[in-house]
This record gives C-alpha cells, structure tokens and sequence, in this order.
C-alpha cells in the first residue's frame, strides 16, 4: 500500500482556512492602522472592524453591540466563566457554577480554578449514555439552590461525540430562576443554525479556526444587560470587556470566513452527514465490535448529532496507538480533543456517559469538513482494519491475553 | 495644499507588517494542523511552532523553554501580572504590586483590578522629568517593605515619550530582597538590543505587531523558576501557562519579522534617530513654543530614547485637535497610547514627570518606523506649524482668551 493517500479525519481540532478568506487576511495585513487611533488609517482599520462585527453578529442572530472580539474560544469560554463568576459575586453570594459534565477543558479548567483559588462550588450536569444534559437536574437543583448560582454551563454540540444540546430547555431552566447561561457553540457555530437571540443565551463563545478562519480570533456573544469583569484588563477595547489591540485582518478574515459558511451551511451539513452515514455503516461492516459513541445518525434523533461527526471506540485498543497507525498511513484522526492529546487519560466526556474506563480507552474520533470527500473514507476503510487489529493485538497482549 | 501625500507617524501604535511575514503567514494558512495534534499534520504544525519558539527565543537571549506564546502585549502583561499577584500570594502575604507611574494600561489596569477585587495593594515608582524610574525609591521602599512585595514592574521603554528605563538596576534592587521583576518590553523589542538572560528579568512581554509581525501574536518570556498563575485556562497548551490552540500561521510570521528586525535593527535605529533628529530640530525651529519631552535626543543620554520616537507638547493646544488638523493634511500622529485614544484625559505618563495638566493637554507623539522616509518629515513641517496656530487659537479662544 502505498502512503501518498491522505485524508483529514480531525476538522474539529482544526480546519483548513477558506481561500477567500486567506485573501482578506493577506489584503488587510499589507495595511496599516491601530483600530484605536483617530487619524485616517486608525478610522480605515475601524470600520473594518465594524463592518466585520456588523456581519458575523448578523449571521448569529445577534446585534453587533452584543459581540466582543477575543483571541479565541478558549478565551471567550475564560472570560465567559470567570466574568459571570466575579460579576455575580459583586453583590450577592453566588458561589456555585452548574456546568454540564462534558464541557471541553476551555470550561472545565477555569471552573476548577475558580473552585480552588476563588470560592467557587463546581456541581457538574449529569448526562445519559448518548451525551445529552438532564434538563430535569438542572431544574431541581436550581429549585433548591437557584439563589447561589452564579451561572449555567451547556455547550451547544460536544467537541468530541458530537452530541447536540438541548439549549433551549437548558436556557427555559435557568431562566425560571434568574440563573443566567453561557453557551460554547464553537463545534457548533458553521455548522448547525446558531441564533444567539433565539437561543436565549446570555453568553456564547465561538471561534474562527472552527469554521474556516483563522487561529487566534474568536468573539464572546454578550447580552448587554450582562455584566462581565474582565480577564483581560487595558487600554479598555471591546466596551472595556476585553482588552488589546483588536486584530483587524483576523477579524475581517472571520467575517468572510462566517459569510462563506453561512451561506454553505445547509448543503455543506447535509453533504457532510451523507459521508459520515457512509462512514459510520462500512466502520461498522468492517470492525463488527466498534462501538458507535453518542446519538445514532440512523435514528429518530439523528439531527442531533453534528453531521460532520463520527465517533467508536473500538475494542482493547488504545486510542493513541490507533491515531498512530493510521498517520502512518495518511489518515489523520484523534482521540478526542486535541488540546488534550498526548494526556494518557480516558475522556471525561466518555466516562461521563457511563462508559467504562477501559472501553473508553479505544476511542477515535472523526470529524468532517470543508476538504472532506467520499474517497478520504475509502482510504480510511482501507487502512482501519488492520490498523484496529493490530492495535487490539498489542492491547492484548500488554493486558497479558495472548490471542 | 493637496492631500495625496500622506505620512504615517504612529509606528508605536502599529506597524506595518514586513512582506516576507506577509508571505510566511499567508503560505502556513494555507495549511493545516493543530500543533497540539499526533497525527502527521499536527506534528508538522508542533515543528513550525517549535522551531518558531527557538528561532525569537535565541534574538532575545532567551532559552525557548522560557517562552509562551499568548494572544499579544496586553495577554503577556496580565499573564505575568496577574499570575505573579497570585502565585506569590499562595504560601506568603505579599500583596503589594511596586510599578513605575508610567506603566501601560495593560499593567496599570489589571493593577488597578487586583487592588480593587483580590487584595492588591499598588505602589507607584516616581519618575523624574524626563520620565526616569527613581532607583532610590525602589530600593528604600523594599528595604522596608521587600517581604510583602509580590513584584516589581518596570517597562523597558516608555510607549508615550520613548525614555529607556535602567533595567539593570531596577533589577538588581529588586533581587536584593528577592522579589521578582517583570518588563514590559512591547516598545523596545525589536528596536533595542533587548536580551532577556542579560537582562535578569523574571518576566518579559513582547508583541509582534510593533515589529513587523501579525497583530495578536505576543510572548511572555517567563524564567523557569518563576510559578505563574495562568489567567487563562485550558487545554493546558504552553506548559500549562497559557492555553487555547496556538496560532501556527501567526507564529511563524511573528518569527520571521523578528528575524528581519533582528538583522536590520543597529543600521534601521541609526537611520531612524537621524530622521528623528531632523524633525525635532525643525519642529523646534520652526514651533518655538514647542516642548521636547522626555530624553533630550541631542545631549549625552540620547541613548536612553526610542530611536523612532519624538514627543512634544505643544502650548495651548489640544492633542486630539492636532490629530484631527494633521490627519486631514494627510499626517497620522497620536497623543500618546492609541489604547488611550479618544480618552479626554492628560497622560498619566505626563503628569508623572511633573507637567502640568494644561500643558500635557498639548501632547503629540511621532513615532517612526520602517515605512518612515526623510520625506515624511517634509510634509510633516509642511502642515504642523498651521495647525498648531488653528489649535493653539482654539484653545485660547474656548479659555475665553481673544488674541
């Protein structure tokens, strides 16, 4: 077999940049002007910034005074926490963060931090076996200690099994109590229709390298009758919110990256779920005990799973090792989140699901995107067999099972 | 008069980005891969990444494990702010911050932050009228209070009136009663031989886009010994210091506008101070009234200023009014920090050094770069002297002053 075969199976760690955008990028960066300065170039990079919030808040339902650039969703989902958190402490006690157990890291770090160093009382949502919150938790709880919670905490699709959320129910919950919410829709945003007013949402965190921009630009969506400390403090851009010097080009490549998927969308979510469907049945014709993880493409949910979504785990493997033998043949996948890749630990996701350590250990994820084609699963079907068997050879035989 | 012509005089605010970072950015965009990914395209991304850190790690006289890539200056200063308040503050009673007058914004405000919200207790370094720290004042103040410090922070170059601080004695009396030291080097990397090793700073910000670099691409350089306390949680990227995917495109384009400022900068400062010293002398000529502030460029200290930098205050006159005449002839200039833009108050950095309100009121910064010609200096002398009248007559005629 030759190796000069390759296909991108991780969209969800990383997407290739569209080519429009990249022109905007390269057109802006041979400008020049701080968005903050009054002279002609400052005002030039100014409405650029302006015109790209304009854009991308109108593609998700929001108004342009509701949108703060940041550096990303890991920041956005920082500033989201931490600022509720601070905020909400200001004039009453409200130490306690309800955050579902599935949130990525980009949550789940800060909330820990905030538990240890700032008082804070971390409860996590439990979820059923596919992934999805128990709305019915976050009702009773809110019942009882509605009153001390400083915010709820629901993605609106999961990083890694691809799970959609019910939002609104999650947003009819909290708001029943005064709890405001906050949302990471950065798997979901290009992909899924994502309204922030709709939704209800009093904040949500997306990000451009997601969805076909670049690295290092996402935006907090920021209702304006919330109240956020900031995390980082300056000369006070972005309604003081958010500080440093706006990206002009980032930004402007953000917005015609988010015009390109919007108008996309539809076509490209439903020919993406068609490959995935392909995907998912030859996986399963193939490796008969790889477990399909999350909400069944086939079933009468399936428009809750992300359509570029595929994720098993496959019997006494080891994820890595499986990562590992198909790079070696031109399949790139992962294991789960790439900011945790390399951590020799079961995902919390998984395990959150009731899923055993050991089988969660077998975990692959296939994330599709903009690049993805009918033969990159070809390839991958060519090469996941053998790749699985030889993987559960070696898982064997370090568990002492010789075959 | 005809407008066509234009000179950009804010270089300090931005800079535009050198062609072959241009080129470097727009061709790794074109690629894909999360550096925190195992497969093939995530492990190329690493290497862009690493070989990035080694390659601005080795100009600054830095060890690449010393380096952390964040989101820009204002991260970097927090980052090392904030995360030095807490980590300090974790086994000992060390809430005092000791910081020069005229810090940045992205240091006085998260300053101002931790005293209000987490028990920060802000000390101010006087300067003198040329905006110097006052070495004396850090020493005697931590032989009395150094146990109860948590940092001493002193930029290496002024963003407003370019004067160079004495870090290396800053330095040396800060170790004396081991409390550590941070920099905010934004304005001088690049421009100065900045060399962190030599230096015995503990922390040290940097950002790309005032060197020829993408905006929102920064770097903390931070001694391994030094704990910080990150300020934004994560996927644990950067030795668990700062997380959120990395910026691979902007990285490597941060890297290579360092290397070109690198090998330019002794013959690019030389030309620029020329220039510089050209406008002053004819700003003065020609503006008798006119005031250099900060280090006289012409005496034996002129060492200790930014070789792209000119500053004056200018009698009667209002800054902002001044921006608005010279921009309308084509002349982009600022009054201080372009993060402080629009702000109706003197500069904090002025009335450090002892002038008076009224006359801090007239200040106008010329900051010199890579696009600066001769020419520029022409045009600039061609329209300043007008528009200092318009203003000045203005400024007496609001005062209720005919003339």
């Amino acid at each position: 077999m030759t190796t000069n075969r390759s296909a991108y199976f991780d969209h969800a760690a990383t997407t290739p940049m569209e080519s429009s955008a990249i022109s905007v990028y390269a057109q802006r960066m041979a400008e020049v002007g701080n968005a903050s300065s009054l002279h002609g170039p400052g005002r030039a990079a100014r409405r650029v910034v302006e015109e790209s919030r304009e854009s991308i808040a109108r593609a998700f339902g929001a108004r342009p005074s509701e949108l703060v650039f940041t550096g990303g969703g890991t920041e956005s989902d920082n500033l989201a926490l931490k600022g509720m958190f601070w905020s909400r402490n200001q004039d009453a006690e409200r130490p306690i963060l309800l955050i579902s157990a599935i949130e990525h890291h980009a949550i789940l770090d800060p909330a820990e931090w905030l538990q240890k160093h700032e008082g804070a009382q971390v409860v996590f949502i439990p979820v059923d076996e596919r992934g999805v919150v128990d709305i019915r938790f976050i009702d009773n709880y809110l019942a009882e200690h509605g009153e001390r919670v400083a915010c709820v905490c629901v993605m609106w699709a999961n990083n890694e099994i691809g799970t959609v959320q019910p939002i609104a129910d999650v947003v009819a919950a909290a708001h029943e109590y005064g709890v405001p919410v906050h949302c990471d829709a950065v798997q979901a945003a290009g992909h899924l229709e994502v309204d922030f007013a709709e939704s209800g949402l009093d904040s949500m965190a997306i990000t451009a390298h997601k969805l076909g921009g670049p690295v290092g630009v996402g935006a907090l969506f920021v209702r304006r009758e919330l109240t956020l400390t900031p995390v980082i403090h300056g000369g006070g851009q972005e309604r003081t919110i958010r500080s440093g010097t706006l990206d002009v080009a980032g930004i402007a490549a953000f917005a015609q990256a988010v015009s390109v998927a919007s108008a996309r969308r539809a076509e490209e979510s439903a020919r993406l779920a068609l490959i995935r469907d392909d995907l998912v049945t030859r996986v399963r014709q193939a490796i008969p005990s790889a477990v399909l993880r999350g909400i069944d493409p086939f079933g009468p949910d399936r428009e809750l799973r992300l359509p570029g979504n595929a994720h098993f785990t496959f019997e006494n493997c080891e994820g890595d090792s499986l990562i590992y033998l198909l790079d070696s043949q031109g399949v790139a996948a992962s294991t789960g989140s790439a900011c945790q890749a390399g951590v020799p630990q079961p995902s919390h996701v998984l395990l959150a699901m009731g899923i055993e350590e050991r089988e969660a250990r077998g975990a692959l994820r296939f994330s599709l995107g903009n690049t993805t084609s009918a033969e990159d699963v070809d390839l991958l079907l060519d090469v996941l067999p053998q790749a699985v068997e030889r993987a559960s050879a070696a898982g064997l035989a370090s568990a002492g099972i010789s075959r």
